[in-house]
């Protein structure tokens, strides 16, 4: 069985969750969009985060979602699954669930109560007891969480911590962050974990270029991350950025906190990824000038990148 | 079945959740606890509160414990359930399941990410939806989910929410909420609700003079809060502070932030309501020094209470 | 003497605070910046802002920095201070001071304990009895101050508070307020205030589109604000939107908290605007890899300016 | 000339701003004060701190009343003035003014936008920079600031900045802090700073048990600061919390955010203190129902009081 190590690189989309306008899974959108993932470059899926709407699923809906998830993935790709919960109980609940129906590691974001240092260290600590030898990812994201997690708390979980293999890096500012972790792997021998970049990919280019190793993150558009990762590991940073600079209009524009996963659903949908773009409860509504934004700026993206050839 | 209604009043204990040394739910102690809360002059429990460690519990622990609680209560007071949760889909579950065992209401308190009236008003609204005609207790409780809920927006939730049959006045200071609902209910007609004290009773004898129905909290001498509740109502406020002045020292240590629930369930423990004072990981434990602390207040607490006869 | 108004259009440039290695004011290159800032197009100046270092200032520097503006500006545009306070008599004093010295009006953002609608008009109502009848800019960027203002609350404002005629509009998102208070002018009749967007400009053809009036921020190519107001109003939003494509990259880059205002002084340095980039302390510093990737932005930034001609 | 070190105790009282009714500073009433609080005890003030209204003065304002206050005092006793402020210029700026004209150190908390530990050791070193060899007190106090200092971190500030003499202990809970505090003095020669406690004194006996030095703080009746202090001093903690015991139940009311200045000021007006209750604008007012709690809470205490003797 596959399971998530320091190795992670590529593209882990973040995965939607498809609904169906009343509000019901939408299973058969679920096997479409796996689909959409792989063939536009997904190294790796991760279901259940922020952007999945995984705190408006029961504990049912949740497995049923991954199982579903995992039968249609088959195996060809690592599936990692979000685990952030109120309490570690739930928290181990959720991990032994989706780790015996096939996961590769799950990701766990800190509670915003966090405060200070030690705080978090031993946060980390505990939920490692909790989750045993499950692999896990380091979800860093200020913007949400309102936890500000220095480089010396991250390399302490990581030298503490040995199941902590992948840090999904979406502080902003954070480039600083990624040269400091690479930096002390290369120069003190420190354990090298997988970053893997968030933030809609809007900083992709300068994220490989300090070291990362991919994107997990769920802009609509993955062949954008794909096509940036791999141009930047040939060593062609300018294709990539030429690539990036294309996408970037809308991808800035998807990247509207709260309103940014309507506007993902909504080309999701449009691309036949999945059936309709509809959130569930509570979940905002787009306006028919945001619709309107959207289509100017995937018909100016589309010429643009037919320019690029 | 006995249900929730406007008229509740007495106290509602906000009642603990027992572990055993190794961090499993410890049911005998359950009942026990449920035996002292109901000799002491519970007239209503509410579980799965924010000292009930909820957060720590997975569903089954939690349906496990609720099913539990319910059976020694068998009926003699009413039991309302904490169901404050991530998303609607769960708090839905949650309701079902509780409401299905038997329990008479819930209670759901703000999430923390809510930042103007008509988010909260419509957060109400949704939530009221998903539950359909269970009637519930709104918490006000800014400390902990540092949403400030204006006069104005409660009264807004009692005028379009018909199952919001109740407030767990927690606001601090929130003396004046108190006066300005009761104002509005008998001078304007608007729909009178039960109002029940949290804060750990440090408040109760002027919370009662303005007009609350008793208390909703778990500080470890339930005696206290009914005591005071009954002096008040029998028109006795200065017998009803006597008592409440002998527990203060004692409510107020209790009273603090993250090591209150330590501290009560010592006291709970001391006083022969649970087996042992273990929280679940992740909990604070007592030194020695709060030890002392806490028996030399109980002991001039035992002393000035014998004085007042 | 001008006075700010609900006309207020254009580019009001949100102006650096120059300072020397030693960390002085470098009035110098603040006569400089004022002649670079006025040659790209800017309509008015906004001073003492958040990325004006205004709170490292002592109020004598704030008077000498605002008196070499003003008097460099020589009446050729408005000059609006920023006057957010711990307090109202410290607004009060600044905004005399700003005022008495020439400046066109004031603006300010909520404190961040405002924490529901009445609190934030009650803030307003009392500023504006303090600064009297000084025209204000209300500045609404909740990423800093934490404060959520609903389109109700600012269109209260807007009816009860005469002197309010413009606003700062940095909400994110934050297009759909554009919408909602233009509606409100053209089909309920109410007073139009100007709208001047900041968030770095990354969002302005979106918000001219919206019926926005210009733009308040501080990117390091004014030009690229004054380029899209102008092809916008002009009726040519391609030409308007192939433009801020040019820019994007780099004003993306930019726009990163905390770190960003290191790098506009960086640029602004490099094209000549100011002597050297110095924040006054505390500020962050470059590295050796942040420079590298803004030369390269800027590179290809102006490569691809020259394809577009 | 007095200058705060290490050895400050007692009582320093957090001395109120006076207003007449029309806003103006009330210096006579601020005379009138300091004779009230050094009768009653005082070994220090402290002005210009949270509830010194301080945020609401100009610099001109605050220098007049720090030197009418240091006039009356005329060298009796120590004052500190608090000098919070938006950046290390300002904060300098007013530190320089208050030590010239004879204030005896500082107080600094922490602004609330720092969030891990360096960033908190760093500003302090920081402020230290440009306050020079001025003492200062740092202010530990969460609830307001939201900052939370680890003890780690405040050891690390007295190892690392000598100037940082003393701790205003309000953290919530905070005693096992004065007990790591002292226990790292005692059994590792670290250097023992003063630690005086806030909070309205409502924790001082146990305070004074783990170590403290003393009280600054502003509950209205000085006298049980002073007394609690002296017996636990003496060895006599019975007698120290009878007395405290006595107080509480007022205490307790005046410790309210933000109603609980207006309840501070009501009572010292009442008492003679100052000419009237008045706060600056924005300020909370008392209703007749407060009002009448507050009386009714004087007389119970001036009874348990004499019977007390």
């Amino acid at each position: 069985m596959m399971r998530l190590n320091e190795e992670a690189k590529g593209v882990y989309v973040i995965a939607l969750t498809p609904f169906t306008e009343t509000g019901d899974l939408d299973l058969d959108s679920t096997d479409r969009m796996v689909d959409f993932y792989l063939e536009r470059g997904a190294t790796g899926l991760t279901v259940l985060g922020m952007m999945g709407e995984a705190q408006k699923l029961t504990i049912e809906e949740s497995q049923t979602y991954v199982r579903r998830i995992l039968r249609r993935v088959d195996g060809r790709v690592p599936v990692v699954a979000g685990v952030s919960a109120a309490g570690f109980a739930q928290m181990q609940a959720l991990t032994s669930m989706v780790m015996d129906d096939g996961a590769a590691g799950v990701m766990s974001a800190p509670p915003s109560s966090l405060r200070n240092d030690q705080q978090i260290v031993t946060y980390y600590k505990q939920a490692a007891e909790f989750i045993g030898d499950t692999p896990f990812v380091l979800q860093d994201f200020p913007l949400v969480t309102s936890v500000t997690i220095p480089v010396s708390v991250i390399q302490t979980i990581i030298d503490q911590i040995p199941t902590c293999v992948c840090l999904k890096h979406e502080d902003w500012p954070g480039l600083s962050k990624i040269t400091a972790l690479r930096t002390a792997s290369e120069t003190t021998g420190k354990r090298r974990i997988s970053i893997l970049c968030g933030n809609g990919g809007v900083f992709l280019p300068e994220e490989m270029a300090r070291g990362a190793d991919g994107a997990m993150t769920g802009f609509a558009y993955p062949e954008m991350m794909r096509d940036v990762v791999h141009y930047s590991e040939q060593g062609n940073p300018e294709r990539a950025q030429d690539i990036f600079d294309a996408y970037l209009p809308l991808a800035r524009y998807e990247q509207q906190p709260g309103l940014g996963l309507s506007i993902r659903k909504y080309i999701m949908a449009k691309r036949g990824a999945i059936a309709t773009p509809a959130l569930r409860k509570p979940g905002g509504a787009l306006s028919s000038a945001d619709i309107s934004e959207i289509e100017r700026l995937i018909a100016r993206q589309d010429r643009r990148l037919k320019e690029l050839g």
